[in-house]
């Protein structure tokens, strides 16, 4: 159990890996085991498990009771509401051990709080699921989605705002095209 | 971290505020931060985490697993379900932070379990949230919501019973009646 | 607090009943409660907790993050999604207690990881509840439901998988037939 000065771990936390990013910070009660990879400027909120084998980029924001299997890729800059529920089995049964399946949230994603992810699944770049809902396939980037399950409503931008839906244009300045169904910046 | 006679914390919660009323129990690995303040009467299940800037009023129920996070409001008499998520963020995004949106619950309301809440909201008082609930808006006051988005269901007592609801009279004896689009008690 | 060889429990765990059987795990920051039977071969995850007066069977899954109050009885093989929410209280509200109701999930039944199971019912035998679900009364035997509130889609077999709807047969070679509105075993 590693703590070098580079990055912080509360005290009631129990971290397992050395190999997490500088000025990251760990929370309480949380579990980071052996063989994780966590990048710098994160933060991982109270009672959070991280299982080994996951990896988890810059930037990310992981906030209190979220359990991260392994199959579950993180990139950078993503947001990962409090309670939200990861998976990596699509069909479990005690006794009936199945292959996993992996989950990809792609950089800059927000999830919503108390949101359910399935597996086999990505959800795309800079998306917005909103909170309470239950992602059954994966998710084009850009989307604001929700619900259960969870359906495209909007377009997003980087900054999280929603877009216009007819000039694809962001307050923040930002504007977009869509190119076949995806969503590109221009 | 004070512990006086006066309030109750199992051995693995740490506690960092003493503004908490007599008589509040506090179960394990429950983590409430300073500037915290916590009326009497009140119980606080496992696996909490209580954000500083959160004020709880008496005799609330707070079951295991749930985050407080500052911007939320609790009154006195509030019952929070197993599980429940609240938020203090309408918008999340890593590297873009933005203000707080605040939630207030107010008087003798119950959250079902597992429900999920959103922020820049009111639940009114002796509301009822039915379990795995998602709460887009506020509530009025006396309303028994529930579903993914909540919508008003029925009229409920300051007991919890529902309305029957053409006379709006509980089984407990408690009348009331309709005050343009809300409920008052007569 | 026992540990006897037999069994084992991680170094923050909290077990204060002696009733488990062998072979079972119980990992980080999780607490059984005194006056608890939990069988053979059972692994019970992170943050989780048990109360006083459950009972559960012999390998038995119960994944992160979850509270099993008394009131609830998990039959044998059952698996116990992650941060799945649990209840016996149909209708909660501080300073009104009421009887506990009874939850029943019997013998190698599946619930998906995040589902809110309302109690005062029983999921049968063998059954699949999709993640996500909000569950809200029983739940017959070999039924996948999912939803919420969850409603019936499938037939699946002990293994887990979906039956072929016409023939009722499953790849793993079980074939089965309708007995009134009952799915059993030919």
């Amino acid at each position: 159990m590693g703590k070098p000065d580079k990055y912080f771990a509360h005290i009631s936390a129990i971290v397992e890996t050395e190999d997490i990013g500088n000025n990251t910070r760990i929370w309480g009660f949380s579990h980071i085991m052996e063989d994780v990879v966590i990048g710098e400027n994160c933060n991982i909120g109270e009672h959070c498990f991280i299982e080994s084998g996951v990896r988890i980029g810059n930037d990310v924001i992981i906030k209190n009771g979220i359990s991260i299997w392994n199959g579950v890729i993180i990139e950078d800059g993503v947001f990962l509401g409090p309670h939200i529920v990861l998976t990596n089995d699509l069909n479990p049964r005690s006794g009936y051990p199945r292959p996993l399946s992996k989950t990809k949230i792609e950089k800059g994603s927000s999830i919503g709080a108390g949101s359910v992810i399935l597996s086999d699944l990505t959800i795309g770049r800079h998306c917005l699921i909103g909170a309470g809902s239950v992602v059954t396939k994966s998710v084009k980037s850009h989307s604001l989605v929700y619900g259960n399950p969870a359906t495209f409503k909007k377009w997003v931008c980087v900054c999280g705002n929603v877009l216009d839906r007819r000039y694809l244009k962001c307050t923040c300045g930002k504007k977009y095209k869509l190119q076949g169904e995806d969503l590109v910046e221009t």
